[in-house]
């Protein structure tokens, strides 16, 4: 039985972490949102079960991912699960770390959709551009340095050699790092203009991801959505800053 | 030996989710930079170790666990380390609903922590009052009452009845659920003056988390710190509202 992914069609959104996965391993899934040939009635099914009175388990929000009977919600945990299915995640106490690794992206994930949305998620950023501005400024200037500078460092002292965030074979952390890297560069193309010469071993990896022939095909495909306004990562040229 | 929990003095944090879990099942602990003679030498410890050039794993910041020569990082990413050996998580793929839940109070926690710092984490509270009133006012509104109908929902519909937030018996989510309700109702009292009879079935899971004899004699000793505005959980009255 195929996996079935829950996740808004339209968008990449954080379902893109956990597609990339199924698609590197060619897993064999279905986006329940996508395909079908009424377009709402996928998005039905999403909130159908995150409303239900009566599932034994209910997630707080997309992605969620149902394997059988079991529904596991939330990016990094439904990494988390598929990791030793599908062949990229480490055993033992190392799974740890990658797990981690996966919940500090999505630590620098959701400072990256403050940006454009840093006083109400269910308000439009056009109602909050002043501060957006500020958070922007500041996520540029701080955050994004502080995080990367990290990640940087991670793969330079990865005892197993800087190829991959840990151990040395490919685990789903570099796989979100990939996506991590495409969305900033997408939504702040001047700030990350220099990207390459600052961080070198990152973007070693970023272009080692790209060219996996699983995801290379991927991102050829059309089931690659290209990076909108409605994502997580939004190109406002006015929130992007030169240099840094 | 004992477990070594590397968390900044002062300040519950978000090292108390994992403090919690440790003084339930009366792990042996030492946190790491308190109770020394010299205070400032249990924060360089933590400071030492994320700045480590040689350390073949580094965590992007506290709280962090160190268990003999593995370090952990990321609070739930702790706890879900800690939970089968401190009996705290269930077997099989049920422990994919616990983390999930720990995870969906993860961002709840960072949310709280945003209201006062929606700008920027490395400036003053002071010098972003403006838009921290209008987070906070989002948050009391919207993403309060959604988080929290939610876990009130999750309890409701939990198959093995309404004590714990999945399964029969306590969880490390249900002391980080416990620890949520403190901090939303001590930053947030009179936004949270009827959490009783809005979130019936929280309010006992806290009550009942509270009366745990290790959690009573933990929060009656010195280990507890009190809350205050260097934690997660500020009170600052004008960020507060009436009724919800």
């Amino acid at each position: 039985m195929p996996y079935e992914l829950y996740y808004w069609d339209g968008l990449q959104g954080r379902g893109e972490f956990v597609r990339l996965a199924l698609e590197q391993a060619q897993a064999p899934y279905v986006d329940i949102a996508r395909g079908g040939d009424d377009e709402g009635q996928g998005e039905s099914a999403i909130t159908a079960l995150m409303n239900s009175k009566t599932a034994p388990f209910i997630p707080f929000a997309p992605p969620f991912l149902k394997d059988g009977e079991l529904i596991v919600s939330q990016t990094a945990n439904i990494l988390l699960y598929l990791g030793p299915k599908l062949g990229l995640a480490p055993k033992g106490d190392q799974a740890y770390i990658v797990h981690s690794l996966q919940l500090t992206i999505a630590d620098m994930v959701t400072e990256a959709h403050d940006t454009h949305h840093p006083i109400a998620t269910g308000q439009y950023y056009e109602d909050q551009t002043a501060p957006a501005k500020a958070r922007a400024t500041d996520f540029l200037r701080h955050r994004l340095p502080k995080f990367m500078r990290y990640f940087e460092r991670v793969l330079a002292q990865n005892p197993d050699g800087e190829r991959h965030l840990a151990g040395d074979s490919l685990t789903y952390a570099d796989l979100s790092m990939f996506q991590l890297i495409e969305g900033l560069r997408y939504a702040f193309p001047r700030a990350t203009a220099r990207f390459a010469l600052n961080y070198p071993r990152l973007t070693a990896l970023r272009d080692a991801v790209a060219a996996l022939p699983n995801i290379a095909a991927y991102l050829a495909s059309e089931r690659r959505l290209p990076f909108n306004e409605s994502g997580i990562f939004r190109h406002y040229p006015e929130l992007d800053m030169t240099g840094h």
